[in-house]
């Protein structure tokens, strides 16, 4: 990358989708997986910019991870912020709530069968 | 099969499933792909009992048809019956929306992006 300041991080920003920006297809094919299910129930249960990518406790590989929080980008669920070496992440419950009223709600409740 | 009276329906009866036991992951996965999504929209736009498997306008074979139904069924979203040849649907409305509420109404709504 030319005139990148020595130092700086080398990777790029994340990208982000703004939710009224989704389809419900999209919205759920987000979240019909167990994985990217866990991470948005553990994200709910953090303060903003709390949790680091590599916080969490699912069964993946690093490059599966990151694709899982790119899907959650993808569809405005996820925002992430570089904080040094890490990725910090928050849940977008106001913007997604607006956009798919309920259904976080639903992702986030106890009584699963 | 033994002692099955002639001239009765060589397929099994339709298993069901009831929506109280089946998880959100469950019910999010089998929402979460076009065809089902569209089968349900078009479910909805009709009487209870009045559409024929067959009478569907979506892009797939008999097989994949019957498999999509089956998933359907399987998270308690469709009840089928056989009525002579044909087998019809129902949108299980009231038991779905009770289990995952507010679900239905996004998955029926005309705003989509």
């Amino acid at each position: 990358m030319p005139n990148q300041p020595a130092g700086s991080g080398h990777r790029a920003a994340p990208v982000h989708t703004d939710p009224a920006e989704v389809s419900v297809l999209e919205a759920l094919s987000a979240v019909a997986d167990p994985v990217r299910l866990q991470l948005v129930r553990e994200l709910a249960g953090s303060e903003d910019w709390t949790r680091s990518c590599g916080s969490f406790d699912v069964p993946v590989g690093k490059a599966a991870l990151s694709h899982h929080f790119s899907v959650l980008r993808g569809v405005g669920l996820v925002e992430q912020r570089d904080m040094g070496a890490k990725r910090v992440n928050r849940l977008r419950r106001e913007e997604f709530e607006a956009r798919f009223p309920g259904l976080l709600h639903l992702l986030l409740r106890a009584d699963d069968a």
